[in-house]
């Protein structure tokens, strides 16, 4: 209530936290709609946690596996006073740590296999970079069973992947694939090998996990020399790469049945596929890309070169990619654990998960301005206010139009028609409803996109008409 | 990987941080969907805003008003280097100043009047308290107008507002108000009896706002000291108590109509209604009670004595209390302010809004044990898996069924049927689908809660056969 004048503090958009206008909005909104809709209806049943953990319980998990550098945000009390005493809290990254504590926490109160999804913003306090994200959406599915969890499971995680991503409007043309892996054949492999040296192991990894970006033999020369480095002496260093070389062959490839990737394990002489671990993950793998037949040709493939970096996986694990575009990384990833919340509690709780980075896909489509166009208005019909005089029987109109199922704006002035129709037009409204002037008159309403104009009664109209 | 005994971070509820069980979020979910509805109905769009705005955005705005005292929580990255500069970023403690920011930065992209609509969680810096939420949702509609915003909105807020809240499930057995005024009524009062000091204005705003809790004379007591304090004398701290004595007293009622309010107000002599911003504050709460009398007798009540503390509100003001419990504190409030965004854009943009306060209802529904009771799981029907063998027939028949819409878990593995059926019982999955053992057989369909078992076929059976 002052007067004097304002200093003006002009916003900017915040580097990593998108937001949208309306319009993009709604298409936002139509993806989480059907994502739950497909979720659901294999009877995976919702939750939210907090948005916070305790940095404690982040550390507790992420110190499980390599997770240590997760960046994260701790959130702080502006007007904290000295000697407040608090845990120290942080916004959660993933929200598979909060699955874990939720899961250990409310244990009495869950039932087993606990079949959840959970569709929220997660944080990485990372430096800012052009086209990273601070905050975004990811949408989880997850099952969590007791002591054992049936492999059906790790089957049903690419089966409904595949039937969201397939689905979402504005992804027609996109053509992706999920690459279905099992680490207990690389695991074994390596083991059969004689490398069980926990950072060589590693290493590794690490380098077939690059057998999409650099050529087989920079891969395995780079492997010749970790193995140097790590002093296993120059011999080792010439015969593990030759070892490996027939594994990173296959890895190469990508099987479309478990068949073809039984051939071609086992034509190779020099993997021996009756190493208990290697043929256990081989049957473990081969059982659910046999549950997968009913997919369509090349929606997954077997592929042992994905082996999800370093993250905490012990059986099967997956990644999805563009086929056009396979270096744009992974938009739905995930895995097995054979014990998710030993952090927190002493039980044996295996569980298998896949998660969809919502936002870095939907802000692909969009980018690509392949998401379907939106009105910025939710509204089927604006209705005209033709004067003040007739403002409660138009309101009364709208009112009968919204009890039978239409969103329904009612203009809130008595302007010139040409005005209110040109609003209705700017904000993408398809109908606009003319009440007549007086008592005999006729309703009529205008399909502006046809530009079709016809009688019309509340208590029967219908949008097709 | 490693055999090393660990420690168990036992985790346990972090104050303020609600999260519920799979049933409960279900019935939260029915209650956002039902609000969503209700918002789009009335052509509301949704926008989302990050969980963030710097620190200086919120200051601009925050200070505008008397909010300066908002608790906040700043986040900074735990792995934040020296010497790293950028904006200090802390989560939002509402949606009206993301809203305000919003506008300002896409001002050019928007339709004005910006009808919109915001259901996002919030977070309040503040020591941990029983009962006291530092992260809850907020459900918020508002209207945004460049220079001039019609009074048709003013009224719009609690009509939408009574609709929402009259019909969540679980309401059914509360009785709730919804208290309008017009805080130029009171500005124009105090103006009428010479009290123009600022902060007297203020302190008689806060006792007024106490009429709920407080006798009258202890409060007309209670202005005559702050009168004295303030250095006015002691012939003002006698007088002024006298002259707002016959306001408190209309203060004191409540009115179902402008009528009853003008009467009142006219028939005491003590109160010049001619004043010029009183009898603009009387019109616009006049147009405002009219446009609401299609609601039912008692959902709408004109009551001066509500003021909303000290916010930045201008006009029209909103507060709505259990009829039974008026002492819990508003469920939903809001009101109209001359100048929404002129902290960030050099534009007069009056708005007009009203908030429902979510967590804190759902969890008072929740607490008083009147939410509907749902299922864990979405599942309409869960499917018996009778043998490993029949697992690939038993999936096609759950996609069929998913496909005509039923959300459909398939029992993971072929276990004893009473253990299946079990499954389905707690899970709360109300129909159990049991395909034939053989090629003859027929379907069945057990309805778990009559217990009746008929014959089906996926592709034409109804829930309700």
């Amino acid at each position: 209530m002052s007067d004097t004048k304002k200093n003006i503090y002009k916003p900017s958009p915040i580097s990593g936290f998108p937001e949208w206008l309306p319009q993009v909005r709604r298409v936002e909104q139509q993806w989480f709609d059907h994502i739950r809709a497909i979720f659901e209806s294999y009877g995976f049943c919702n939750i939210e946690t907090p948005s916070v953990e305790t940095l404690d319980a982040l550390n507790a998990k992420g110190n499980e596996g390599d997770d240590v550098d997760k960046e994260v945000y701790v959130i702080e009390r502006l007007h904290k006073e000295d000697g407040d005493k608090e845990a120290r809290l942080a916004l959660h990254f993933d929200q598979t740590v909060p699955l874990a504590r939720y899961t250990a926490q409310h244990f009495n109160e869950l039932v087993f296999p606990f079949k959840r999804y959970q569709m929220q913003r997660v944080w990485r306090g990372e430096r800012p970079q052009a086209g990273r994200f601070r905050e975004f959406y990811q949408c989880d599915i997850d099952v969590i069973a007791q002591d054992e969890l049936p492999l059906h499971f790790d089957a049903e995680m690419p089966a409904v992947i595949w039937e969201v991503l397939s689905s979402l409007p504005g992804m027609e043309n996109e053509e992706f694939q999920i690459q279905i892996s099992n680490r207990k054949i690389l695991m074994g492999f390596l083991d059969s090998i004689g490398v069980s040296d926990l950072e060589l192991m590693q290493a590794i990894t690490r380098y077939i996990d690059k057998l999409d970006k650099l050529p087989q033999e920079t891969i395995l020369t780079a492997i010749g020399e970790e193995v140097l480095q790590r002093g296993f002496g120059v011999q080792k260093s010439l015969d593990i790469p030759e070892e490996i070389r027939p594994f990173i062959e296959i890895c190469a490839q990508k099987f479309q049945n478990s068949e073809e990737l039984n051939t071609a394990l086992t034509n190779s002489r020099y993997i021996n596929t009756s190493h208990p671990m290697i043929a256990e993950g081989l049957k473990e793998l081969a059982f659910v890309m046999d549950q997968l037949l009913h997919l369509p040709k090349g929606a997954v493939v077997a592929d042992l070169s994905m082996v999800r970096g370093l993250d905490y996986y012990t059986g099967t694990v997956y990644e999805t990619r563009f086929i056009r575009d396979p270096l744009y990384g992974s938009i739905c990833s995930g895995g097995r654990y054979d014990d998710l919340a030993s952090s927190y509690i002493n039980k044996k709780l295996p569980g298998v998960g896949i998660s969809i980075g919502f936002s870095r896909l939907f802000d692909r489509i969009r980018q690509k301005k392949q998401l379907p166009a939106m009105s910025i208005s939710p509204a089927d019909v604006m209705v005209v206010l033709p004067s003040e005089e007739l403002r409660s029987e138009v309101q009364s109109l709208g009112q009968v139009l919204r009890k039978r199922g239409f969103n329904v704006e009612v203009f809130h002035a008595p302007s010139k028609i040409k005005r209110q129709m040109a609003y209705a037009e700017k904000k993408g409204i398809p109908f606009v409803w003319f009440p007549p002037f007086d008592a005999d008159g006729v309703h009529e309403v205008k399909n502006m996109s046809t530009g079709e104009q016809t009688q019309a009664d509340a208590e029967t109209w219908v949008r097709d008409a």
